[in-house]
């Protein structure tokens, strides 16, 4: 009888194990993924924080509030799952500031944090060591007849499936960060220095992409 | 014997169910809190939105880029958990961008998305019904002897334990956004109307806070 208590104990307690790893990859934070990519190669965590988050904050010069910085949240995708490109798409309408803010004042900002992924762990999301990166240039719009706005609509519709849903009448426009200028922290000793070529260039292994 | 399984079975069965709840609040996602607050209720929301917060992107004009609007994540505390009053407080050094363009040009502005919280179920980050909120003024350094910076001290160091061990040597101040424009968009229709006065000023009841 002993040996049978033993065993259902057991089995209980597997199932314990089972239900707390399955809640915990359900919120984002499969216990397999606890760390980011090697903080040492920039292009790759650099492509990967870019790749990994759906929505960050889009930031413009506001031309309603005297020309102070606006950041608002936004999605995005730089291509479908396992595919990314790392050129960052939107779909704004001018209902929205932002996007009749980039239409005056071209100059913008994207910024993005590992802390969502769930891969920090229980650091402060400020902490160097919970990677952050921000891609400054221009938000441009991309003509809705090209070749790079079917690129644009998958990219934006295989992550985000009701946007394709949006009201008509609203005039989504898809929108693409043309990048000029990369700030990524993903450890001690300030900004990782990484060219716009070396991030674009960078080859990503797509199995270890988590979408 | 099988009362005694029973029993046994059934205090297992309490300690799955408390571990499970138990990791669900630690993620930040309490399940009985799966909605967020009345739309209709503007002031609430906001203050809510920036007491649940412990992070966001801070955004200042890019002394360094051109102009361009420099976004970058931090970490902020409007209050203890509870507490909160409404002012973003940070803590931020001047070997990272963000405080040296400030001590250049104060324009900034502070986004924060309900998002991460957990709170908008399945819909998409950028869908209107899952609320966000930029809140637009002057990045001001607060006198590390004066009152405020007490109160502030407080804020932080209770949602940032890891803050008060920063390295001295980096020279942290306490910066805080002295709001002048409230930009908040909880529902379909567009930003909603909201002083600076009447976000304030709201009375928030303490039990209704998650942090």
């Amino acid at each position: 009888m002993e040996t049978k208590n033993l065993a259902r104990y057991l089995s209980i307690s597997f199932l314990v194990l089972f239900l707390v790893s399955f809640l915990d990859s359900v919120q984002g934070r499969p216990i397999s993924m606890l760390s980011g990519p090697d903080p040492k190669d920039a292009a790759y965590t650099a492509r990967w924080l870019v790749a990994q988050n759906s929505w960050g904050v889009l930031n413009t010069i506001s031309s309603e509030l005297g020309g102070a910085p606006f950041g608002n949240v936004v999605s995005f995708s730089d291509g479908p799952p396992n595919e990314g490109s790392g050129i960052p798409y939107f779909y704004l309408t001018a209902l929205d500031p932002t996007a009749r803010n980039a239409l005056v004042d071209k100059r913008s900002s994207l910024t993005i944090s590992e802390y969502p992924l769930g891969t920090c762990g229980k650091i402060d999301p400020e902490n160097p060591t919970c990677a952050k990166i921000t891609l400054t240039g221009k938000l441009l719009v991309v003509d809705g007849k090209s070749e790079e706005a079917e690129v644009a609509r998958h990219a934006l519709f295989s992550k985000h499936p009701e946007m394709e849903g949006w009201p008509k009448g609203h005039n989504f426009q898809i929108f693409k960060l043309e990048i000029e200028n990369i700030f990524l922290i993903d450890w001690f000793g300030g900004a990782k220095p990484l060219t716009v070529y070396d991030y674009l260039h960078k080859k990503m292994k797509g199995h270890d992409f988590i979408m």
